[in-house]
């Protein structure tokens, strides 16, 4: 669909690409501008879409593709395209743009947006207020379920989810909820105060938009109110953003996880230079600490050059160390993740991970100790050399897993992101304890040798 | 509240304990049964929960909860619980449940759930199919809007979702979609034919159910139907269901990446021989890797006895090789899994690698450079020893953020899942070759020296 539609574009039959985006959906609409880079194909293509739909592909448009068609539009264009957005994709757009741009947004707002913009940019980032809509429908409790419908057919059009209406007091105090299905299960002449729900679920505009996102998979909610300090309703949260949030957090953990900063954007609209920067810092971090691990091995300079075959396997035992701790430290960083692992369980969870470490410690040492007797059988310390080794492997092993347990947990614990101590740092700390282990059991059990 | 339900239920205060359960929400409810480990307090617990929330508590508690319950119910309240439970949810306990359970269930069920779970059960398990419910509303075109009205009265109590209705030709074919807020909007006289949006965005049973939910956030939908090949109606699938797709496949993705098979369960309820069994093999395969790279140590065992200071520098270089080429595989893999990076933009990608890589990588070797001239200074060999260190570094972050880029891109192109070559399997890759451009530069430089 996307090739046809640069097809018909380059081929200038602009009505065949009109009809086109009549049958199309927005979000697939707006990755059409992905594929074109320069601005005057972008607001040529923009000013194909149908009105109606114009300002849906614009709220699904990257923030780059955004600003270049907010510099192009007249005035009358950019107010059409702006009256027709819900106020949560709105703020988005509003929140990506440099000033210049943002002014031009603001001078063609309606004044109760450019308000309602102002206000919702004062939540932090990561709050639950940045993430809310004020598009809902509200009731009051003394109506009827007629009367109701009437309100919600009134209004409706214009909002995000009328799915769901909120019951709110004289003074704007989340009441209750009641569903569209349960008004229309309901007998018209019934008051929505005797059929509401009181108490709904709902969150505070301060609340972490993580802990918000994780609420809708664990309620199956469809949405969720907003309330401020004083309990009124300032909006509500859709499932639609809250999916975003979700996916978003995941990304940023798979980032800590590898060592890097988290990316604001996509991979490809990244700079070079951005990524570096992203990346440079653990890798130095990492690297200083690797040196001095490194510097560990010129006290054993001795022990190598009796027994250069030493050298052979600290590879093996570095990389097997790494693994093993990325393992747990996964398992474990993911599982208090997903609310799955909780900080009461540490005792738990060190000791399923010590168990593992024995089975799996031994299984490895075994195929260690077999491999070496019996490649180096010629070596009449093949049997010595052998047992070092496995007993070093258990030994890390045992240590990759318990830090890989422990400590994303203690980080949890200080409230520091548990993902900061992923694979990256606990390679690092294991390496230099692996090489410790290693050697002095080399020097216990072959120090005759050196 | 848990603690205060539990505390409770050990003083025997039972009425107490069903009145707090009126006020919680049932994925709340259901929470408790994880600090109940008898049989028998589990059983007394479920039967405190007030009768119409029971078959929903049922449905969120984990499958060892749900089976050691649905022993120890009697034929009555079984059969109470099974009707109450949407068709979903009903087909995941059915596809946990051992074989002796799920014939107690079926003797249970209705004729009619019976063979519509026998139909589900045959869907393979990644299949859009087998997230599907049949509790949906569907309408006639010929229907007025009030007509539909009532038909939405009568079936959409047991609807999973009512807020949008399918429409279906007598063949049960697909062929429009209708929100209850057009509906609501709409003249009560006007057919459903008029007003429905026609050829719906929908998926197939046999669609991959990791596609299925991106749809979801792709187009932010809150439910999407399901047709068979003969494009007829089957099934919808709602949108709670879809952010549990996302959420296990991202978790999915996080063991690939650290070297471990997908396990099914939570963390805590994982057998510590299953961890085990999940762990080793990836573990066993990097550690025959590695012992591989350590056996290339021996060819330069002359190198190594002349100056054993080059032994010191092998950590750092494996680590930092490792680190940034799980750096680029990271943002790759996660770019694929979020369509944000396709198998075409492959050039781009890895220039944009390379470009990385060379920042980065100057930016590395600059500070070894220094800290071995500086360290080392009354070595008459440290500017060469410090450049044969520096120049691997820079080939090594090179090879690892190429590769880092390239073999996912090359799994994904070979329809393997890119997570299997993530850091773990990276990392045992670049040591080797860092140690192979370490000790072949290093000949070269201080060759004189051997």
């Amino acid at each position: 669909m996307i090739d046809r539609v640069l097809s018909l574009l380059e081929e200038k039959r602009y009505p065949e690409v009109k009809k086109t985006f009549l049958s199309m959906h927005e979000a697939d609409i707006a990755e059409i501008f992905d594929e074109v880079s320069d601005s005057e194909t972008t607001l040529r293509l923009f000013r194909l879409i149908p009105k109606d739909n114009a300002a849906e592909v614009f709220s699904y448009l990257d923030a780059d593709v955004q600003q270049r068609i907010i510099e192009a539009l007249t005035d009358t264009e950019l107010k059409y395209i702006l009256d027709g957005m819900y106020l949560d994709d709105y703020v988005d757009m509003v929140e990506e743009m440099p000033a210049n741009v943002v002014q031009r947004v603001m001078k063609n707002s309606s004044s109760k947006n450019r308000g309602l913009i102002n206000q919702y940019l004062n939540y932090p980032e990561d709050s639950a207020g940045s993430l809310m809509t004020c598009e809902y429908v509200y009731l009051k409790k003394t109506l009827t379920v007629r009367e109701a419908f009437t309100v919600i057919r009134n209004t409706g059009i214009d909002k995000e989810t009328v799915y769901t209406c909120y019951v709110t007091s004289p003074e704007r105090k989340l009441e209750g909820v009641v569903s569209v299905l349960e008004l229309l299960l309901a007998d018209p002449d019934k008051r929505i105060g005797d059929i509401m729900t009181t108490s709904p679920i709902c969150v505070h505009t301060m609340d972490d938009k993580e802990d918000v996102a994780k609420m809708f998979s664990h309620y199956d909610l469809i949405a969720l109110p907003v309330v401020d300090k004083e309990e009124r309703l300032v909006g509500i949260i859709t499932v639609d953003d809250a999916v975003d949030v979700l996916q978003e957090e995941n990304t940023e953990d798979f980032e800590l996880m590898a060592g890097m900063s988290p990316s604001e954007g996509t991979y490809l609209k990244t700079s070079v230079w951005s990524l570096a920067k992203n990346r440079i810092l653990w890798l130095m971090i990492l690297m200083v600490s690797a040196m001095i691990t490194g510097s560990l091995l010129e006290s054993y300079e001795a022990a190598i050059s009796a027994i250069p075959l030493l050298v052979t396997f600290i590879p093996m035992l570095m990389d097997t160390g790494g693994n093993s701790g990325a393992q747990a430290t996964t398992m474990i960083i993911r599982g208090l993740a997903l609310d799955e692992i909780e900080l009461k369980d540490v005792f738990r969870v060190w000791w399923k991970e010590v168990r593992v470490a024995a089975t799996v410690g031994v299984a490895l040492s075994a195929v260690n100790f077999l491999r070496i007797v019996i490649q180096y059988h010629s070596d009449p310390n093949c049997v010595r050399i052998a047992l070092t080794v496995s007993l070093t492997l258990i030994a890390t092993v045992f240590i990759a897993k318990s830090l890989g347990c422990l400590l994303p947990m203690l980080s949890k614990k200080l409230h520091l992101d548990p993902a900061v101590v992923a694979a990256p740092m606990l390679t690092t700390i294991t390496d230099a304890c692996s090489i410790l282990v290693f050697f002095n059991i080399a020097i216990g059990l072959l120090g005759q040798l050196m």
